[in-house]
């Protein structure tokens, strides 16, 4: 089968990728008999930040001759024991995660992403993976928005409801809207009648989520943004009860003064910090100390949280904004040099078969 | 009526104190007949870090002429209301707080503590508070024990219960043990069959919270503190559930390998910071993030967490540590030379009548 694999590079080009990923003829994949596998003919698989980090050669972990991508949609084509052979020719949707069965926590075992060896990655043609880990396509979904939703979703629905605690009604700030995580973290805070704020450096970015739904937006390049923002929200609740945050850096002090006491920010990554000091980090201060703050690490979530989502996205009607769909694996590089250059607004996909 | 009053000093000696505490006469103070007040004629006051900062000019709304000390307890001598009058003769503790009814994210209203204007202090003859914020003191604690109590009690109940959601069996890092929040925390984790580390820079403060029911100890100094730590966790739980922490600064990078996915950090000081940068704060790294680590910020408490904090303590039987006792207000420049130096280990209390 045809499948996108990353090689070992030689050397780091400024700003671009030491790692390449080429697509390969490789065996297909094979059912383990003393599992309960399927085997999935993958239909789309869409691209994470994950993948231009592992082919910048900044992830922890990382394995070469792996099968990238951690996002897929697909048929059931076989199974490797009989009971479930009910399950051959439906369309399901992969949890990109394993190893994380239902603690609000954390991970009980050792934790793994699709898409890095020991596990197999989605940019194929096909895919074994435990059925524990497949659940049914939402009817509402396309194969494309089907594919954008796994990591991306599950990321913002822990983010979200797991550690934010989002209510209707509250108020909740975005950063970086524009992002996987962040669109479809849009979409859930909108879906359950909570206002949503964003911020983004890229003014089309801030008038196109106010379209789907944002209550009002900011540059964050403007240092006043927290006052501008605090003038956006509603005279009857009149400050912030939460924050899913991917910027990191000084967000804490940025929207202490805006946050209730004992609000959340929620954080999912710190790309502002990146390139400004050795190590991105965020900085906890005595004034949100003070105001009962709380900052949770947040990633990807467990298998019972992605069933969860995946059945919130079903109830909802809740469609994950698209970018892009190519069609055939080798448009992967392509779709890497528009990820690296951050301009995408939605999740980019590939269908494949 | 005798009273510690914070006069406004001229100006600031190194590592000493700004603003004179005065042992003065003032009226005694009035019953309000609008509110359901009571007059309470004060056995005993205990200090806490706070008069310290306040008399260095280290401490936010500073107003002179206030009554200092937010730790109480006394007799009810008068009440504004004939339906309060069955009080009168009792023993009570007051909840040093105020504005803070019940919500556990945070104060519903104006949050104020005992011992600054426009709120009257305890290290006085006399106090006159709400009858909502009195409580009776436990039977098997003495005055001094029980003046120790409240804020040191408050603030640490929070961090334990409300905040790190201590549970038996878990293993809970205490930081800066000698401190009345500390101290109390450690007798709070140790009650309830919970597993109590702790870390100083003074090995003799070690080996008394050891005394006192800690499992373990290290000191903070030495650069492997926390490997150090590592090697002293059970075998079948070689992990740290929670810290409750005073310290900041390099907390979360420190514990984060030692820490259980989803662990939790209570941050109620940032005292290792001091000094080292233009404000102090507490970083929180990408790998905390991975491990879905949670720093919250933790403060007193609630009306509602002091009531059930003085129950806790009734029926567990716990009793404050107390580092010395003084008979007399005349005491308290001797009291506070004490607290500056850092060198108690446990709550100083001076008894008035």
């Amino acid at each position: 089968m045809k499948a996108l694999i990353l090689r070992k590079g030689d050397e780091k080009e400024n700003n671009n990728f030491k790692h390449p990923a080429v697509v390969s003829e490789i065996p297909l994949p094979a059912l383990n008999p003393d599992n309960d596998d399927v085997l999935i003919r993958l239909q789309a698989a869409a691209f994470n930040h994950r993948d231009v980090w592992i082919r910048k050669d900044a992830y922890l972990g990382l394995q070469f001759n792996s099968v990238l991508g951690s996002d897929g949609v697909g048929i059931v084509e076989k199974t490797s024991r009989d009971e479930s052979s009910h399950l051959v020719g439906q369309q399901v949707i992969i949890n990109p995660g394993s190893g994380w069965e239902k603690d609000p926590k954390g991970p009980e075992t050792e934790f793994g992403i699709l898409g890095l060896l020991p596990l197999p990655g989605t940019l194929a043609e096909y895919i074994v993976v435990p059925r524990a880990e497949i659940f049914p396509v939402p009817d509402h979904l396309s194969v494309a928005e089907a594919a954008a939703l796994p990591l991306a979703g599950l990321t913002a629905f822990r983010a979200t409801f797991t550690k934010a605690n989002v209510q209707p009604g509250e108020n909740v700030l975005i950063t970086g809207i524009g992002g996987g995580v962040a669109l479809i973290a849009l979409s859930f805070i909108s879906s359950i009648g909570a206002n949503a704020y964003v911020t983004s450096s890229d003014e089309s970015k801030i008038k196109k989520a106010i379209e789907l739904g944002a209550k009002g937006g900011v540059n964050y390049k403007e240092d006043d943004w927290p006052k501008k923002l605090k003038a956006l929200l509603p005279n009857d609740r009149p400050f912030l009860d939460s924050v899913i945050d991917s910027a990191g850096g000084e967000i804490v002090s940025q929207t202490t003064k805006l946050l209730r006491p004992g609000g959340i920010i929620a954080c999912y990554g710190m790309t502002s910090s990146y390139g400004k000091a050795s190590y991105p980090s965020t900085t906890f201060t005595v004034p949100a100390m003070m105001d009962n703050i709380e900052l949770k690490g947040s990633t990807m979530g467990s298998r019972d949280e992605f069933k969860r989502m995946v059945n919130f996205v079903k109830e909802k009607k809740i469609k994950p904004v698209i970018g892009g769909i190519w069609h055939g694996l080798e448009n992967a590089p392509e779709v890497f040099e528009i990820m690296n250059k951050g301009k995408q607004f939605g999740k980019l996909v590939i269908e494949i078969n």
